[in-house]
């Protein structure tokens, strides 16, 4: 059975290519979901992806990945800098998690730069737009067949 | 066509008249949605209001005005000085934004004199009571027409 | 008729007795809720217990307990930290609110020190594991009846 | 006999209109007055300007204001960030009042985003450029009749 | 034999029921001792009660404590926020120890919100006057029979 | 020749008996001059007293007080926080100095605890009403003869 | 019956005259204390004085002198930057307390210009050496004549 | 026409050489202008100066600077860390502005490490003196005809 | 011709493999390096790595990389959190820079969480061991061949 | 006549091979203040030590060494870390005083990083276990040889 | 002998008009050279100038200074913010010492503003680009001449 | 064969008996070195001693002792304060390291107070001139033994 990876896209991602482009480009969240999927079938995993805007819906997705992944990839957009509820809930789900982000955090505002997220990570992605994605994802491959 | 203009309130709001009445008085949240309506009427414009508890309920709301609103009035309630995610959901909307508060944050709690709303908003009305909603109407109305 | 307590969950509390036992040991939630249940028993009051992942879903039903229950008893679990929404929903209920933790926070990281239930709270209760609960279930009964 | 408001303008707002234009634009302080005036006679109060570069002479301004006006308005310009002498003289004066910018000071440079007269105005209005004396007035004159 | 339970009163804890009623109460602190002692009747174990103003006292008593008691019972006043030498009594006394406070720390001044012992105390408990003992004294029973 | 001593008083203290009667009484400025001028005849000394609420004519009365008088004493009010001129202008004259207070600073908001010109003092004296003067004049007098 | 005033010396206040006289001169502390007497005398008021280097028995005095003496007048030395407890004795004692200091705190190292007993005094006066205490003598006379 | 300068003294400098002579030396104020007119001569520029004691007086200086000066040297003394009035004032006056103090600020007290006036002028030059004004002259000049 | 890569490694890394192994892992130094070659043929780029724990080998280093590489790919050790000229000479070497790490920084000590090098970096990729190289080079590959 | 030198022994030491053995190993105090004695034959010196819980003791103790003792060793527990009053007392002793800690602070929790002694003593030594008193001893004699 | 004066230039200096052009200009370092050695000969002294990106060679070349130059002019460059070991260098060559910088390091990101430098220096002139040099020499002769 | 210690310099100890003698004395290094020699011999144990100004060759010693010396002793001077590579190259080394320097760091500027080296090693010694080193010396000797 092939290794299983979840893509979760957090608070606004769902609005990609529409907002501040001088920030993230004109690509799309389907366009990046493209070409996840195309590197996962060239890799041969599986990968699902899911967006919300909702915290408590994240964190009922990464509670219920749980036993069912081998790896998290997460976008956690704004929630990445104000939820302990996501860092719980991915210290519970005892997944090797890695955080990415389409932009290189260190240079936006200063409550940017902190991610309760990243105590919990295996480590950290940021700065290459959709690709941060692309290179989450052979990291995920990486860990699971270690 | 007539200019539209969506408010929003946050969590908590619906509370009102009934919640500590010292600071924020008795009049209910249908009551300020009742002296919007008759101040939009008065000046021409459609006035949409919506409540809800839930942040990412708020963010939804806020991608689907894009485009469809000509002006945004919200008062976030406790998010205002929690949520990122709101801030970048305005920052994606793309709408001029006028940031309300029923009370003066700056004679309260300090963790209440913060607002990440505040740098993607316009401008900034607090202290008025429901007074504050009417006089970002009339910003906001003047907004749209300049 | 008798007394009526309203017993909150935050998030990730479903996760009890699966996530870090090393830090919550291998009682569940369902447990939890039975010792509750017969305390409850044992003292002659009535309880309610409600879990959400969803921040605005505990505003919900904080909102719902006014004048509904005699007292709430609350683990707000990550959301203790980061909610300035909870501590809103509780003044605004105007229940006596006890604040209860599994883990003594003042042992673990920084940011879980801080809370913003405490201001709202008649007294907190932490580090004695689900007897937080049975303690605080006592003292909130102690509450009801002076 | 017709209610009457004060309004004052701190240092620098002289050059209005030749100042930052990016920020402020070309509206010069005697435009300003002008509209000012205009919605005063239109709202039936009458209304008394003044502008000092002086923090003592806004000190004695205020003073004499006493028990001469029914509310203040202030742009306090430079002195809004750094003047205690302003915050006592506002307090001595018992007059409601209320804090005007032209721009949002949450968008500016840190040392702007603190207001000594916040913590004694009814509420602040900031980032409308010359509406925010206009809606200013509207809430004077709303507080002055109630 | 039966379990035997040390509880120590810091500083002022003997001016109880004089000091600051609206704060404390008009409880005395022998009504503190004498529910304390009814509670340990019903509950089948011993406990001794010890009051000082002096910091170096409270330490010899812990030291003394050691091996002598299953639990240890403290309310250190004002030395909660002070003493680095309590804290390291405690440590050294290696008894399981229970943070009690009448008043809840975190609704008063920030200096009273930091606690030395709560890094050494199983738990805490504050909020609920007199009742926090008799809560701390269920706990400790609790943890003697685990 | 008898000893001269200066008295200052500061900005909004021409208020005095006016402002914020709880925190000030209703004692007016000229009652604390009259006290002032019956104790320096009792003690027999010259005391000259002004105010303004200037912090420019405060620092030229100081540098004019060089060499003229034996002593200063100075109630800054608000510029006690904010003025490093006055502070400067102290240490150019070249006087002893003492700072009264009307209130007790340190009972009051934080930006009021950090005082300018008690670098440059001999002493402080607050929180005894017009008796702070009073009390000053006497250390100003011991000093002056010492 | 006479007024009387109890007048507290802290830690290493017996040391005077001996200790660092370029900062505190070469009085002793019966030097200080005759100064008092006299005054006392000159008064018309009975006066105790008590030293301590121990915390423990200034909580005590301060505790026992509760409804005995019409103001105490205290020199806490430095105890006056650490300890919480003679704050909370000051606040059960229910005396008008008058801080003193020989040197001006606020020209010495930062952690002696925070204290604690400043909160709980009607006012404070400090860098008078001995005259400190005559000054606050006559501060405490005046306040039980008033 | 040749090149003008407006150098600007700010509070206290007219106390050149009375004061703290070990910080500034014995150089009076009139003898900085005359060197600072000697040079003037001798670089063939003219050049105003003016001194002042209040902060509003030296704001109404550089606003009418405006359009007849081709630069503005100033030493604003402790304004220089208080003033934000005269930040706003030099930013509309929008003249090239040098920096100059007599001594090493940053061989001072930590207040005087932080200037307002820096982030709106080209350059600081400080430590040197009444030398700091000529260097600043020269400074001027080469901006003037560059 | 082909793109070419330059790789630089900060000081210690050269002890890879025999340093702290619970963080680092027993790969050397050499290893990295190979598995970067072998990457570095498989996707047809040259790859130039250079070591050394001095800062300033390090500056020079990447001064005269400008002009002759088409990325930079930098480890820069414990010179991350301290050393401005790193970053200066980054920004003057103006080549597109990937900052990569091999433990997870915001896992280790809270001064290892703050990177000058970040703010002038395309990205950062930290927390994969000598995966991070790895990755790295795809990204800088793929910006390469953007 | 021979040199003497105290030995101060602060609160919780004479718990010392009973508490937490893995931070201080099992020597006991006698055991630590026979290795002194042994080597203060050794040197020809004579040595007394002297241990307290009771800050006020260790002030009393230090006051009464003055003029006594050639020089001071001590190490001061948890006092070191909050007893303005045993700097004080060390002061006014004006003996050459060492600090000496058997653990490395510097490797403890941040509030074991700051003590109020080092700014009184001459050096400081820590992290020996019972070495760090040897080492003082050996520093002590050479300083009051010297 | 003629006056001997050395300039020192710091990491990065070396790229002057490559880097960053909208910051630092296109001009070299040799053109900086070129007009210190210009002036030099004009104002008839010695300079001898040196570049290094190794803070331990500029320590080297500043403790090789000592008693062979009159004074040190140094553009520290990105050591300005990072290095105490330059610091003491300076303190140990006893050379009167100005610091420069091309840019006005106020303007500039926060790291940049605090120099360590500063503390040693006579005075510091920034901001004026290359004639930041000049003007440092000026001063540099200046005193060497007094 | 006998125990192997090595001995390093920082940053301006080449400079010691030249360099602020107030501060650090007149003796060189080579009667540092010699006296630690000395020492030694008398101990029975091998030391070498190594001086740079260069923090990467103090690196590259640091490094290259390890598995060839029993114990490490560094003054790192300057370095102390600022290098975290000093600290990864200790950690790397594996050898006991002891922390010496000449003056008490506590007595010093704040950022003297601060030791990267002191997390990663045994225990500091600081205050005893030169003989700091022998004192480490002789803990060294005892650690190497035990």
């Amino acid at each position: 059975m092939s290794i299983r990876i979840l893509v979760l896209h957090g608070p606004n991602l769902n609005m990609l290519g529409l907002r501040e482009p001088d920030i993230y480009g004109t690509t799309t969240l389907a366009d990046v979901n493209d070409r996840i999927a195309a590197l996962a079938q060239e890799l041969g995993v599986e990968v699902d992806t899911f967006q919300s805007n909702h915290e408590g819906q994240l964190v009922d997705k990464i509670q219920a990945a749980r036993g069912q992944y081998a790896a998290l990839i997460i976008n956690a957009g704004a929630y990445t800098h104000t939820s302990v509820a996501l860092l719980d809930a991915i210290l519970s789900a005892e997944l090797p998690t890695i955080e990415v982000h389409l932009s290189n955090l260190y240079k936006r505002e200063p409550f940017r730069h902190h991610s309760y997220i990243a105590s919990a990570a295996v480590g950290q992605i940021c700065g290459f737009g959709a690709d941060s994605y692309l290179l989450g994802l052979r990291a995920a491959v990486a860990l699971a067949q270690s």
